[in-house]
């Protein structure tokens, strides 16, 4: 049976580190909100929000239906996923590693997402503009270089090829669709770090030329890129150096 | 063997969700930062976030050694420690529940550290306090409210007793800890929303008084909450109605 990944529509947002883990695995999903009409689909997400996913009640999307079971969060997600999609190692202490890995990556993803709302996700970006400016700032300047590098370190002890030694998993999916998302929303930044993370640029253009992947970026399946989900391209956040 | 636990000294943050877990089984561990002295300690935790743990290395404390095994992340943490202290279900669709409930309160206390922190958390607070003000404006009137109501509803559909339905988890510490941190941060927030919220301040009261809890609570192993952690008490970040 298929899996259903429910997921706002019109945005890559988070949904996109899971739709990037099926694609890269060929395996069967329905993006219930896409597929099945933004009315009809976003409507079901939202029942099950409100309570009607019997006891295993999500907070928020994106979260997995396989069958009689449930999982919520990106990260969660892609931990059960793995092992099924052949996209995580076998042994207990590299699985639980990649899974710190990802979790990594969200806490990242969540920076990411304050550099335009770094007082309320209920307020519009106009109305946070020069907060998100200041926030924006201090992320360019210390936080992209810290996390970027921490993952071109974690690169090079693994022997350069994927995140884990013992070999390619959907971490490494993750790290492309991070780096996507970045060299969108501030190119000028990564401009500036590109020699200093020549692996994980590296990574990125192996992950663009998988099979899956590379059918799927030709897809319309993949949005582009937009200012309504987690990476935006502000000019004004992005400054030349 | 006993765990290592590798957390700054000084402060509850996010380590005392790991030693909560610790603390109600009974298990034994070494909190290194603080029982090694804080020098010595710290320098052990510092070496292995620079490569000396080996192909595992985490990205920031905590984490947990258990021989040859490293786990990064709170909520990994508690998924690697709950079936090993008793204090997760024992299938599948419930663990992945318990874990994805885990993850929305590492969200959320993500939120609750940038009331504080909203621009960047290599400056002050005093030096970001203006921003500070609208962001925890915003936090008290829109996010605790929705949190809180969201764990409140959960325990409704569980049957009350505790998050998940299928009996006492590491998820009911995380919440204690939660409500424990807000009721110190956020006192007149905390009150306005009291009656909005039975279920959680009754769990928040049973969880205090389990054994192994009520014994740490009252032990100089539990640190008083501060300024230097996740949960301040800035007074200006709680107005009064």
């Amino acid at each position: 049976m298929a899996y259903e990944l429910f997921y706002w529509p019109g945005i890559q947002g988070r949904g996109e580190f899971v739709r990037l883990a099926l694609e890269a695995a060929g395996a069967p999903y329905v993006d219930v909100a896409r597929e099945r009409g933004a009315g009809r689909g976003v409507a079901a997400m939202t029942a099950m929000l409100g309570g009607r996913a019997t006891p295993f009640t999500p907070f928020a999307p994106p979260f997995l239906r396989d069958g009689g079971v449930i999982v919520s969060h990106v990260a969660n997600i892609l931990l059960y996923l793995g092992p099924r999609l052949k996209l995580a190692p076998e042994d207990e202490a590299s699985r639980l590693f990649a899974h710190g890995l990802q979790l990594t990556i969200t806490d990242f993803i969540f920076e990411v997402h304050d550099t335009h709302h770094p007082i309320s996700i209920e307020l519009y970006y106009e109305d946070q503009k020069p907060t998100a400016k200041k926030r924006a700032a201090a992320f360019v300047d210390e936080r992209l270089p810290k996390f970027l590098t921490w993952l071109e370190r974690t690169l090079k002890r693994s022997g350069g090829e994927s995140l884990l030694a013992r070999g390619f998993s959907y971490v490494d999916l993750s790290a492309f669709q991070v780096v996507c998302g970045l060299q969108y929303a501030f190119p000028h930044a990564m401009a500036r770090i590109a020699r200093r993370i020549p692996r994980l640029l590296e990574l990125r253009a192996r992950v663009a030329g998988r099979r899956g992947i590379a059918a799927y970026l030709a897809s319309d399946r993949r949005l582009p890129f937009n200012e309504e989900g987690i990476f935006r391209h502000y000019g004004e956040l992005d400054a030349p150096a």
